[in-house]
């Protein structure tokens, strides 16, 4: 019997969902960084190939959400409310699932981004990831409830960023003479970036009613 | 300590729910009404301008969804299933979101509704505020359930009514001569109005399982 | 008393839902194959009128689920989690409407579908709902747990396909010829065919976090 197993064998059983939200936080945090580089380079062969590593990043995320629920079926006792583990992993995949899904799009339509759109979004969802990793870590001891609250109200204002980006860029689209086909493209994955924010505000939410809860 | 703060102390905590949902419903009726309002004025500059006061009845709304789940996260004992109070208040949420979402497009879009679908819908999502509100009323005494079980009827029906009204524009679109541009913003708008409808059935959902469940 | 009556009055009420599930999943067999029937007929006129049969069983399956929810206010004691069970039911729910919605905009919209992506599609949904309908039946006596296991996993890979069936589509329609009203009508459809497999995911989910709970 390792010193792992040792450990785990004293642990109390539900005192594992706060490393597991750790190791999907800390996961994302790379996914937003990963996205954010991939969108400053000037490179598009360079920038594609950046992009396409985001798929392994999300199937990686797929698997610790798997062992979340996974837990959650075998653990009577969670340290917190089970449907709000339910609502933060569901909320925290998502934001994988819709930056991979607009990774991918990215590299297949090859859109002229010409309002430097990507990039900005890229900065929002970085910013708003690295709140949620620090108000997920702040959730182990719930000792810092000021840093979660701000975090929480900054990942709100981001959203509200996030959307007026999505709006200014569609109205200089739609003023702009590129074809219908290229707009369709561009709002496509535009609507994808401003979605993982809404993501980003879900997960939020859920911990903001946790810290409620318990404070 | 004021009248109100006595209020307060004697009132049962769990009491405080109807009143909030009561003054979400309430708020949901003026934006339903302003709305409806604005898209029977001529005058596009004189629309625009109630249209842009609506922001700032999504903004009264969130904050008092807000304090819905501080309540939540604070009362051990509700009034009806802790889950169901998050269900209705993220609907009810929802519509004020999407109806703001489209206001705003509407005023950026500037698009010829020659079909006078806007005043369609705007007439649907105002009956069925209506029938929510009265439903939401009723949740207080639980005395008049057959009324609740027709409103909540009626707004399903609406919620049909609205999906029609999609369809069957979208039809005459495409089969019109405009541009493939002019069509991706009345289809958006168009599809933010039917959302409103959907979200609308979800609160009315919500509230016949509380129904069910207290009957 | 009839004998059904008699039957009912000894069945401990909480195995009805087994039932109702059992009577949904039943019904999404016979809309999948319907569905798929109906897409490799070559006559349009044929093809629509088998189109067309689908509102029936959205209709059908809209009241089984009624009866669901009603069931659920009334039951105290239910066989698994009253939140799996809402959660279970609305996934069950959705995919009939998005196989109706989009029926209907096949009928609607005549698009061409020069790659034959909607036989590809309905062959994906069909299978997926034969192993949903797998997993449901195997939950009333939770024997035969690795066979829900791998329909869960096999759900899980279709929706993959799907999700690669829609990008490729896609990227075809972006470097092919067609009028940017005619992409807008494929991709609405395509799109919705793509969210079908989701929510049988959705489904999937919710069966697998049920059979981990009881085994």
């Amino acid at each position: 019997m390792g010193f792992d197993s040792v450990l785990k064998f004293f642990l109390p059983k539900d005192r594992v969902f706060y490393g597991l939200f750790e190791e999907v936080a800390a996961s994302l945090v790379q996914m937003g960084n990963t996205f954010s580089k991939a969108l400053r380079e000037e490179d598009l062969s360079k920038r594609d190939a950046i992009l396409r590593t985001l798929e392994d990043h999300e199937h990686k995320n797929d698997e610790i959400t798997h062992r979340i629920f996974i837990e959650l079926g075998q653990n009577f006792i969670t340290p917190f409310d089970r449907e709000d583990i339910h609502y933060l992993a569901t909320a925290l995949d998502d934001i994988a699932d819709y930056i991979w899904g607009a990774a991918k799009r990215i590299v297949n339509y090859q859109i002229d981004d010409q309002y430097n759109t990507l990039p900005a979004f890229a900065e929002i969802i970085s910013k708003s990831i690295a709140a949620i990793n620090t108000s997920v870590y702040a959730l182990r001891d719930m000792k810092d409830l000021r840093a979660i609250t701000e975090a929480c109200v900054l990942v709100n204002s981001l959203e509200n960023d996030a959307d007026d980006l999505l709006d200014s860029t569609m109205l200089k689209l739609f003023s702009s003479n590129i074809s219908a086909v290229e707009l369709i493209k561009q709002k496509d994955i535009y609507q994808m970036l401003e979605t993982v924010t809404d993501k980003c505000e879900d997960a939020a939410n859920v911990v903001e009613s946790i810290i409620i809860k318990y404070s």
